[in-house]
C-alpha cells in the first residue's frame, strides 16, 4: 500500500490540542531550581556548598554494589512479580523484626519503584476521587501533588514548633469541627504522617504515634506513615513505626532504600499494608509500572547486611548536625526546629526576610552556599523559612557556617529583602 | 516523654477503613495468572513451553551490560534530572534521525520509568478528569487501567481483521456520530494507537498513521502513539512513527528499552512530546517518581551501539514466526491475525471454545503449552481468542506446534468446552 499523500503534503493543523488544566496545579520542586542554579554556578567555575540536597552524598554500600555486579553478570534481569522478589519481601519483613521486634508476614510487603511508587499505589488503592487526606504543613511537596494527580484533595494541617511540626488529634478534631461549621468537602479518609519529617527533621514519639493511630482507628481514617528517614535519628529512643499501632488494620507503612540505605538512584521503596490491600496494590502495580527495577531488587537484598557501613554515614550526619546546631545561631539562624532525625534543619528566618526564595538566590550568588527555600514545603509560611541539609561532608558544614556568619557580618545577609 | 499507654493497651479498633471503590475497577492481568499456573506446574516438575510471555527471552545486549558494570563501579548513582540524563536524551534523538530521518530536539525527549511511566505522565499532562480517550479493542490492558487511575474514561473502538485491528477515521467518525445521538460523555480528547500492536502484532502503514494524525489534528485530539514494538517488524516497510505526522504538535510518541532493546527489568522508556508538554511532564515526574533508574539510564546510552546483536534477536523472532504461521493452521489455529511485527500471533478460536480462559488452563494442564487468553486484551470478544508469543527459542516453537497438533488430534483439544 502506498500512502495517498506524503508527510509533507497532508493538510495543515486545524486544532492544537490543549495541555490539561490539572497539570497547571502541579507545582515544580523549587529545590530543583536551586539545584539548577547551583550547578550553573559550578559549571561557570564558581564553588558551591551543597546544603540544598535531599539525598546522601554516599553511593550504595559495598555489599549492595557487589550484589548488583553479581546479578548483572548472572541474571537475565526480566520483569519480576509486581509485588517484588520474594527474597526481598522476606528481607524487609526480617528487618522489621530485627529493628522493631514487629512480626510482619512477608506477603504484606509490597516492593515499589521508590517510595513515590508506594504513595501512588497506596493512594489509588485506599482512596476514591474527591476523598480528602490530611497532612502537615510544612511537609514533603510530592504528597500534595501525587494526591492531586490521583484526584484527591490534600488538607493541610498548619503545624508549628509547639507540636514539633507534627499533626495531633487536637488538630484533627479542629478540622472535623470546622467541617461541621462549613460543611467540609469530601469525606476525610486519610492522614499522612512523616517521622522523621522532611523538611523539619522532627519526630513523633511513641505516644504521639499511638495517639494518632487511635484517632484514625476511631474515625475509620487510613494512617499513612512515611518512615523513609527511619534509621537516621539522633535521640535515644528510636522512631516509632506505624506497624506498632495498626489496630484495625488501618495503617499503611511506607519506606525506601533511598535514605538510610543510601540508594537514591536505584528507585526502590516498599509499603507494608493490611492484607486486604495487597491484591488491589498488586493489580495497580501490574498496570502502573509492571514491576520495580530488577537489578535494584537483587542488589537491595544485600542491603540489610551492610549496617556497619550505613551506621558510619549516620555517625557523620550526627557530627554535621552538631557542627551546624553549634554554629548556625551565631550566623543569624537562631530559630531552628529540633533536628531529631533525617539530615535537615528547618530554620525560621522571618527576622531576616519575607521572601525565602530571593534570600536563597542572593545567598548562593554571594557566598556559594545553596539552601532550599521553604516554599516547597509550606506554600504559605515557607516564605519565611529555609531547609538546611547536612547530608554532605563535615568540612563543607564548617565552611558553610563560616561563610554564613561572614555574610551576616558583612551586612549583606542582614536586613529584609 | 513516656507513652501514657503501651501498644498492647490502647483502645481497640472502632472503624476499619475501606478499600477504594476504584481499585475494584482495575482488573488484574490474566497473563499473570497464566504465568503463575505455568510456574507452579514447572515447580512441581512438569515441563512448560512459555508461549504466554510478553518479553524477550534474552538479557540486555553485551554493550549495555558492560556500560552498566562501568557505571556501577564509577558512578554514585544518585537521582538524575527528572527528564533523564542529557546524554541519553541526545542518544534517543539521534536514534530517530538514524532510523526515521526525523530531526528531534533532545529537549523534547522525556526519559521515563518504563513506557508505563510515560503513559501515566502523558495522560496526566494532556487530559483532565472525565476526558475520554479512544483506543482499539483488542489492546494492551494497562492503557485502560492507567486511564482509569488518572480519572479518565477509556472508549473502546471495536476493531477486527478488516482494519488489521487498528483504529480508522471511519471508526472515530462513527464514535462522534454516536455521541451526537446519545450525548456522549466527556469530550473526546485523545486517541491511543499501537503499531505493531500487542496483542495482535498488526501494524498501521504510513497512510493509516497519516489518516489518523490528520483526523486528530482536525478534531483537536491528542494522538498518543505506542511504538514500543518498533524495530521488531517482518515486512519491507518500517513501521510509521507518529513523529512524521505530528502537524499541529498534537502527537505524543512513546517507546521503551524493554522490547527491541531487550531490557524489560531495567524499567526504562521515553516519550517524545511537543515543547509545551515538556515542563508539565517534568513537574509531574519530579513528584510521581523523582527520576528514572540511574544505572539503567547510564547503561541504555550504550544500547544504540548494539544493533547487530539486537537484529540477531529479530532474526530469531522471524524464524519462530515462520514456524508457527506454517504449523498452527494444521494444529487447529486457522484464523490468525497478520503478524506484521512484535512477537505475537493473535488467534481467533471461536470454532473451538467460548471460554478462552478455560481453554488455556486445560491446554496448559494437558500439554504444558502456555498461551494467554484474549480476555486481557478484549474483555468482550477475548473469550474467543488467544495470544501466542514467539519470543522464546526456536526449538520451543517446533515442540509447541507438535503438541498443539497432537492435542487437537487426540480429540481433547477439539469441540467446545
Amino acid at each position: 500500500m502506498t500512502p495517498t499523500y506524503s508527510k509533507d503534503e497532508f493538510p495543515r493543523a486545524a486544532v492544537r490540542p490543549a495541555v490539561a488544566i490539572r497539570s497547571s496545579t502541579i507545582s515544580p520542586f523549587m529545590v530543583m531550581e536551586v539545584l539548577r542554579a547551583a550547578n550553573a554556578r559550578q559549571a561557570a567555575g564558581g564553588d558551591v556548598l551543597h546544603l540544598e540536597i535531599g539525598q546522601p552524598s554516599t553511593p550504595a554500600p559495598r555489599g549492595v554494589i557487589a550484589a548488583a555486579a553479581h546479578a548483572l553478570a548472572a541474571d537475565r534481569l526480566a520483569y519480576t512479580d509486581a509485588l517484588g522478589l520474594p527474597a526481598l519481601r522476606e528481607g524487609i519483613a526480617r528487618w522489621y523484626q530485627d529493628r522493631h521486634g514487629a512480626v510482619i508476614d512477608p506477603r504484606r510487603v509490597v516492593v515499589t519503584t521508590g517510595s513515590s511508587g508506594a504513595f501512588l499505589l497506596a493512594f489509588l488503592a485506599a482512596f476514591d476521587p474527591g476523598d480528602r487526606v490530611a497532612l502537615a504543613a510544612p511537609g514533603y511537596p510530592a504528597y500534595r501533588n501525587i494526591l492531586k494527580s490521583a484526584g484527591l484533595v490534600p488538607v493541610e494541617l498548619s503545624t508549628g514548633p509547639e507540636t514539633r511540626f507534627q499533626p495531633t488529634p487536637a488538630l484533627l478534631d479542629a478540622l472535623l469541627a470546622a467541617d461541621g461549621r462549613d460543611g467540609g468537602g469530601g469525606p476525610l479518609r486519610g492522614l499522612i504522617v512523616a517521622s522523621p519529617s522532611n523538611p523539619t527533621g522532627t519526630m513523633l514519639d511513641a505516644m504521639g504515634m499511638a495517639a494518632l493511630g487511635d484517632w484514625c482507628r476511631r474515625h475509620g481514617v487510613w494512617l499513612i506513615s512515611d518512615e523513609i528517614y527511619h534509621g537516621i535519628e539522633y535521640g535515644t529512643v528510636p522512631a516509632a513505626t506505624a506497624l506498632d499501632y495498626e489496630g484495625g488494620e488501618g495503617a499503611i507503612t511506607i519506606n525506601s532504600f533511598s535514605k538510610y540505605f543510601s540508594m537514591t538512584g536505584w528507585r526502590l521503596g516498599w509499603a507494608v499494608v493490611p492484607e486486604r490491600l495487597v491484591r488491589p496494590m498488586e493489580c495497580l502495580a501490574q498496570n502502573v509500572y509492571i514491576s520495580p527495577p530488577t537489578l535494584s531488587q537483587h542488589a537491595a537484598v544485600a542491603a540489610f547486611d551492610c549496617v556497619e557501613e550505613l551506621e558510619g554515614h549516620v555517625a557523620r550526619y550526627r557530627r554535621n548536625r552538631d557542627i551546624l546546631l553549634n554554629l548556625l545561631p551565631g550566623a543569624g539562624f537562631g530559630r531552628l526546629a529540633p533536628a531529631d532525625g533525617a539530615f535537615f534543619i528547618y530554620a525560621d528566618i522571618s527576622d531576616r526576610t519575607d521572601d525565602a526564595q530571593a534570600f536563597c538566590t542572593r545567598l548562593l550568588n554571594e557566598t556559594g552556599v545553596a539552601l532550599t527555600p521553604g516554599v516547597d514545603f509550606d506554600p504559605v509560611r515557607g516564605h519565611h523559612t529555609v531547609r538546611i541539609s547536612f547530608a554532605g561532608a563535615e568540612a563543607e558544614m564548617v565552611e558553610a557556617a563560616r561563610r554564613l556568619k561572614a555574610w551576616r557580618g558583612s551586612g549583606r545577609g542582614s536586613g529584609r529583602e
